[in-house]
């Protein structure tokens, strides 16, 4: 049997909340039966939900921060947001966990505050298990640290290879540094500096890595500065979302086009499936304690469902634990 | 008419040299009358070649720089490689553009030191015609800086719109910064100062660029440092592959998928070839005195080809004297 957990879950988090959130609460519950959520929300949302599922309670709270607020102000102001509250009951230990499909900014910034760094930890990094169709990578950090120190990468290794092992299952993750050459020599000053500590002090890193290895697989994990890793992640999804577009215009062009769409349905179907980042429920905050996890602003209810299961499995893996072992090593 | 220019070619360039270098040349020729070829490469390759083609002369040359050496240490060892010899006829006037599918690195480096930086430029740059299906974007740097102050993003601004406007045919470009959020005050403190200086020094400056508008056409230029843009770059390309890969599969996994392959064939080639980097026939390199142009090493010969051309366009549109006008502004 599995260990139970308790999940606080953002009401208000993403563009479709609070429906797409309730319906993925209700689906993650339904899917495991050791979990229980606690829904951070306004009442009149939270309890009427909570009062006809089981194992869930309402935690019911006043404010709400925006998307487009800045959000370290946002969560010193807003102390009964749905975020700051969530992350509170982790900090409090009546959650284990948090996922917010909500704002990325006011989420580091409220785990971060609230919950806390683990001792050791010199930056909690946002990582980002990449869709690949190939294998999945882990690309850390994708934006929670806008300038790093070439130190942190290091960290940033240790706490995604915890990542890529307890939660995606990989044996003996292997480590790359985002770069723009394979050779040790290339790259900026930052970089090239990130790679010496890296060969030093990492005996998974296995050298660099180009943006062409971002979506091909060709390591486990994938270390950055958060600028950069913000950059690839976006560009390689802007550049999925653009071809998937011009191939669905070819594929309804002309009626024999439909008909040749019907032949590749199943397959297409597929692909798309295992380019979906929805598969992975979102991003993992690393280095916080506790576990907390940020959804795509465009979760579905599936990605919702998806994304707190994954928080429970981060909890289950005791994943802060791990990291605070290699944190300190 | 158009005007006659002279363009000098690696004959070695690229991982199919030189027999696709040959074939693009040819094919340069006859789409061009007003071209002529200086081509540069061993005396047993050039010189047939140009005995039996009008308006190609042969410069035989003695050395090759690998894709592997040290960019800066090869050009300035070996003075009769195809790339410095090619560099060095632009120097003394007896072709005004080069074109290589050769070592970028070497490239770079050999137009810098031989043919020297206009006057007024602080960092010549790579440029790259990202191969949007949906409205082409000039990146600019893709590589050749991997360290930027935030002054010389304000003049890639100005270099890539010279680009956007002569060679790519577009009406007063618009500029963004690569960056990892919309709001100005968002990135890293590099971002946050190329932002300010842009805002205050370039009328054509629209905001920040994120990396999901690489692709999308959002902008007519977006400017980055070469490391930035030679990671997003490579994300791009990389990601296309997998997908276009990934893709072939589907279309080939029955016997009905290879009938729908069929129905939709015409619609798919026509998408390829809008994302085609061929298209744009290489890269530009900013701010040195006279044309050069990098092409991808995997070039066929309509890359060369087209990388030929755009070379002899960039020499008509005078990109160089134009580039010289902006920079002392």
């Amino acid at each position: 049997m599995q260990e139970k957990v308790t999940i606080a879950v953002d009401a208000l988090g993403g563009d479709h909340a609070p429906s797409v959130v309730l319906d993925g609460v209700a689906e993650a519950l339904a899917a495991d039966e050791n979990l229980n959520i606690v829904l951070c929300g306004p009442a009149q949302t939270v309890e009427p939900f909570a009062a006809r599922h089981a194992r869930c309670v309402a935690q019911a709270t006043t404010e709400f921060i925006d998307m487009a607020e800045h959000p370290a102000n946002a969560v010193r102001k807003k102390k009964d947001s749905s975020i700051v509250v969530g992350c509170r009951l982790v900090k409090e230990g009546a959650a284990q966990g948090f996922f917010s499909a909500g704002s990325t900014g006011a989420c580091l910034a409220a785990a971060t505050l609230v919950m806390g760094r683990i001792k050791g930890v010199a930056r909690p990094a946002l990582a980002t298990v990449v869709p690949s169709p190939l294998k999945p990578t882990v690309l850390c950090d994708v934006g929670a640290n806008a300038d790093c120190k070439p130190e942190y990468l290091v960290q940033f290794a240790r706490m995604a290879s915890v990542y890529a092992e307890k939660v995606l299952g990989v044996d003996d993750p292997s480590v790359g540094l985002l770069n723009i050459g394979e050779e040790e020599t290339k790259g900026s000053q930052f970089a090239q500096q990130a790679h010496e500590l890296l060969k030093e002090k990492e005996p998974r890193f296995k050298g660099n890595a180009e943006g062409r290895d971002v979506l091909a697989g060709t390591f486990d994990v994938i270390v950055t500065d958060g600028f950069t890793g913000n950059v690839a992640l976006k560009t390689l999804e802007g550049t999925a979302k653009v071809l998937f577009g011009q191939l669905k215009q070819v594929l309804t062009a002309s009626p024999t086009a439909k008909l040749g769409a019907l032949a590749i349905k199943g397959g297409l179907s597929d692909l798309k499936n295992r380019v979906d980042a929805d598969a992975y429920g979102g991003a993992p905050l690393l280095g916080v304690k506790g576990a907390c996890i940020v959804g795509h602003g465009s979760s579905n209810a599936r990605a919702v469902r998806n994304g707190i299961l994954t928080t429970a499995l981060v909890v289950r893996a005791d994943v802060s634990g791990l990291i605070e072992q290699t944190a300190l090593r």
